[in-house]
């Protein structure tokens, strides 16, 4: 996507310093900078800071991380290491397995000497993968728009809630909640989006707020709390999230909160819709409330917040009652009953069908 | 309630200042400060700027303000010309309403020399009242409490979830929902409050805990997504929140956010209590989706926030992303059908039973 006119991937290989460069996700949106990866480590550590996130560009972060390990020894012991350590790097988020297993299955077989080049190749290959699923996700989320828009006899703008950053951020380009938006708003339907603020790290407000802008989409920014009123009133004509896992059965973890707005939107008739990318899907699981670990993160990230004062000086402060505890589980889970549509790269599929769906690897 | 030792109510009259003196509810939880209202506006701009916030306390600030113009004049038109301009404050609550129409037939029939100290002994009555209307919801409340304590065995803990701040900073003293949490605590029933964090004022996580954490009562503050994911886990036991406005049927207009919570509860099979001072209650209105004006506040609350940075210097930043607009409608309205129970200072009733409760005035 571009940014200022200027074309953008969130991830990319720099031939130059050899290494990965991504876009810092934590000093947007006060400001652009981009953060190199040399190591493994350097991938785990964006990962758990969240300089990287999002499911999809966690899982090319991986990637990255695993080939440039794979440059300072491709032996087997260190291949699965490097591996394993990845992968404990966050526990909600499918793709970041899906890729590593598959970059194991890829290289496990390979002479060490050849690694380094095929886990390198593979990454790059992945990433490309990664872009077509999104710009296929936009394409069959299309028609859901176009139906809305339709439906209100083309009068006024078609009303779209998200929740947290499932845009080009949060993938290698276009997104997967927001490439339908991109899609609509490229061919001329008038789309508004209400921006989830997403607390406690506000990843709508700071970075879909941002990306919306920088591509000219129409959007307000709301309360986390503010959606159901929304909907009551009329305000919503559907809405699109993103995913971390997906169960067989159609059960979603996805960012804090979701599972709020699925019930306002199943209470209120409105159309709730996952843009699900397959390596999102894990078949294994069925009971998604059972069985998908969540991830429970630090209380800071509740009780601290950073900003720019109106100097533009960079400040964090506290912001809940000195003494006081918080707890932050970081996702949720959203039973399948309340989802109308999985809209995936291979079209636009009810739960029941998830199982049936066609799968790399 | 007591405050490192020492009692207080959030609003008195100060005889040696002539005026109503108030908790600073903007300077908390960082500072401890008073405010003096001497004339109805500095009611109006306390009441405006939310130095002074929740349905009960706005009417006594207004009950106050109304009293000390009356000092200055108190002709007809002025008592009619003041009451209205408090009355136009801040459109959710009904309490508000209900206080100065309350005045209103108290001090009409008065002539004018003896309304100014007609007025202010109304003020402290109507304080006075209120104070004894939250401890009968707390002990009518208890009951709820100490169910939930039976039904675990007593063991652990009981599990309260609430939104926004409905305790004594909200009223007079003890409050309306927290005044069942302070009854348990107080007899030793070992409860333990998820405090909502609520933005985008984050009164849960500023006033809640904080009053919470004053008495000594166990508590954690959690993003206000993180309620259904808790409920779905198992750890909440009941909900309790206050209002601003209830109608005949039951629909409850409360804290943006309020709605999203009963629906969790309701879906999760957990009993969802509204505490409510029949003051609250709206006999006039019935459909309140319909019926309730909801109040849109200034953007500006969404998209900075104050805080304390960690050597306690007080900073105001700006949290979403810069030329991204924002949205700030304040309440939202609960229907009936996700209530399970209204917490009166006549008993616990269903919503069926509302209009018939014995009302004042």
């Amino acid at each position: 996507m571009k940014i200022h006119g200027r074309h953008y991937r969130s991830i990319w290989w720099d031939r130059e310093a050899e290494g990965a460069r991504l876009i810092n996700q934590l000093a947007l949106p006060f400001a652009f900078e981009t953060l190199l990866i040399r190591s493994p480590d350097d991938a785990a550590q964006a990962i758990r800071s969240m300089a990287v996130r999002g499911a999809p560009l966690i899982s090319m972060a991986a990637a990255y991380g695993l080939a440039l390990g794979l440059r300072q020894d491709a032996s087997d012991a260190a291949l699965e290491q490097t591996a394993a350590m990845l992968l404990a790097t966050r526990p909600t988020a499918v793709n970041l397995r899906h890729v590593l297993e598959t970059a194991l299955q890829h290289l496990r077989p390979l002479a060490p000497a050849q690694r380094p080049a095929a886990a390198l190749d593979l990454a790059a290959e992945l990433a490309d993968e990664d872009v077509a699923l999104c710009r296929a996700i936009g394409e069959h989320g299309l028609p859901l728009i176009e139906a809305a828009w339709a439906a209100k006899g083309q009068q006024g703008r078609v009303n779209i809630l998200t929740h947290c950053n499932a845009g080009w951020l949060a993938t290698v380009d276009w997104g997967t909640a927001l490439a339908p938006i991109y899609a609509a708003h490229d061919r001329g339907i008038p789309v508004h989006v209400w921006v989830d603020e997403t607390r406690p790290r506000n990843q709508g407000a700071l970075l879909t707020a941002l990306e919306l802008g920088w591509h000219g989409v129409p959007h307000t920014v709301v309360a986390d709390n503010a959606g159901g009123h929304l909907m009551q009133q009329g305000q919503v004509d559907l809405c699109l999230v993103g995913a971390d896992r997906v169960t067989r059965r159609g059960d979603t973890a996805n960012k804090i909160g979701t599972y709020l707005k699925a019930l306002a939107a199943f209470d209120n008739g409105i159309g709730f819709h996952v843009a699900l990318p397959t390596p999102t899907l894990d078949l294994r699981m069925d009971d998604g409330l059972r069985e998908i670990p969540i991830e429970e993160r630090s209380a800071d990230e509740l009780l601290w917040v950073t900003g720019q004062d109106a100097a533009q000086q960079t400040h964090t402060v506290r912001i809940v009652a000195p003494g006081s505890p918080a707890a932050n589980p970081a996702f949720d889970v959203t039973p399948a009953r309340l989802i109308r549509s999985f809209i995936t790269e291979h079209g636009i599929v009810a739960p029941a069908q998830l199982a049936q769906l066609p799968r790399r690897g």
